[in-house]
């Protein structure tokens, strides 16, 4: 089978995010057959319908275009005030244009988060599994990664140091690319 | 392709519910190769892991094969209070067990939902759709029935007239069919 | 002033429940000038619009009854599917009755909640804010108790154990018995 | 009493938005006492913590001065992929901070919104409903205006024309006026 490329989405622009830590992380735990490529979000304005009328812009052209190439996505949310983070979700709203005809129909998803509080990101990604739904991506419903408390799992540059939350991103990642087969192939009969 | 089994699951124990009702009319208006069945949820008692520790009760015994039974689920929600009813909720919180081994694992599950108000049970279907991919259901995302200012779509014994929800219970039933397919044997290899 | 009346109700019906055990500590824990009672949910009947149209059945009068009699509520709640559990939903759902007149409106509430995995019951506590806040009772929104990854922190029996839970119900504690002042009497001239 | 100064935030940028519209509206429909300024989101970058530990963009400033001097806010949201969009989810995560101490705590808060589809932006509003309780913000829990369907209610300039979501937002700015004064004088004592 040939490798499977994964576009690395993380939802912070802070350079020491815990969210981008945890993507660098999952570069290093990719299992055999799968590479993580980064997007950053840096580039894309906010949305708005009159601009996007006009064409899209060249930083949404780039986004739209890594999701089109890579075989599925690898999101890493944090959590601001109980909610996806505006910068990521914008990210989202723009990709998921035109409705019904996006990029992100069909394409396999996995989500993953760390957040400083007790709920690990919990809410954000119940609302980004939700909405990936909505856009018709295929949103992988378990296992998740919840990385609470993330302060004493992450040093002061957003590199992490916890071989339980590498280990639930280890089995994220084998998780994903079994159910991008399974897409394609379909459920195993015996199911 | 043989006959798909879908058992309907309406969230109301009210003999003239809106939902029972739309559970009512999707045995009406399947597609060719559909058929329905239906389960109330009345003899489901009150999750306690300490009565399922001595044995599922005989309801949950049957609840549990109607659903290892079907191809798929079709579930109508109402919404109380801004959520799933405790009733339909505790009707998955019995079948979800065992956590990841339970008859929800890998069933392709639709939803759809009535209610007087303006939000079409939007946020009971949000809970559900999220809910059942925790057990690893298989939830169509996509299309969407929310039937709002149900009052003025169904009459007094809860009877649905009203054409613009009918086509969209009809337009569900075919993407629930073609979701099980697409399940079954994979996505188009063109996608 | 008088000593405020808390009422106490955990979302579960199993003896050995962490969040009856949460429960249990706020009881140790109530600042000068509170008392919890509990009042358990093993009474109360599935929610069915056509038997309370004949009269609320005892367990419901009761229930409603001990609502309307406290100052304030305290809930520990589980997560049990991303989602409040179908017992304590249930209850809300008779508690929230008649619409817009229920023992609910105006009532000041507080959130707990204890979970084996990650989240801490962030989705679940989320799910009853909002819907306690359609019956118009009044929910503090902060501080949040999430406590994620409970079998650490509880014996067997469901007692916990952990000083830093402890002291987050403490803090609750102290809010909600502020939120019951600062709602009666006003909020502070100078904010 | 003083005029009450209420802030009217549109959740999106585009010209001729159907939220705009109920913005618009709600400063026609204001009761006696009541005025509405409004607030664009354009100026606003997207948030970035590294940009705010350099000192607050001009354009953010000026969002939490314009909070910080109302005495309530009116947000009227979209939902874009059964969510709040980025676009007003980023106001708000700049306005959120510092946390615990920012412009939004203790602020009244009243939330509408309108949409395409048949959801009439339930999910976004509870989003937003919980997300702005998280920064003490003291949101309305009722009445909920839920407008569905929005494109048979507004011409294509997003003007509002349809008497019962007239009614709404008035019963809507009533209700937020003695949110206000509840919240600042306290409960009635007979409740």
């Amino acid at each position: 089978m040939d490798t499977l490329t994964v576009l690395g989405i993380a939802g912070s622009l802070r350079r020491a995010s815990f969210n981008r830590g945890l993507i660098r992380s999952a570069v290093e735990l990719v299992p055999p057959g799968v590479r993580i490529v980064s997007h950053p979000l840096d580039e894309l304005p906010m949305f708005n319908a009159d601009i996007e009328a006009l064409g899209d812009p060249g930083g949404v052209r780039a986004f739209k275009q890594a999701i089109a190439s890579a075989d599925a996505l690898l999101i890493a949310t944090p959590e601001y005030n109980r909610c996806v983070p505006g910068v990521l979700k914008n990210a989202i709203d723009w990709a998921s244009r035109p409705a019904r005809q996006s990029v992100l129909t069909n394409k396999p998803i996995a989500i993953m988060g760390a957040t400083t509080g007790g709920g690990g990101t919990a809410r954000a990604q119940a609302h980004l599994r939700d909405g990936l739904g909505y856009t018709n991506g295929l949103v992988l419903p378990q296992p998740e990664v919840l990385v609470p408390f993330a302060a004493s799992r992450f040093d002061g540059d957003g590199n992490l140091h916890d071989a339980e939350t590498e280990d639930a991103i280890s089995e994220l990642l084998v998780a994903l690319a079994a159910w991008v087969r399974q897409l394609r192939e379909g459920l195993p009969k015996a199911a």
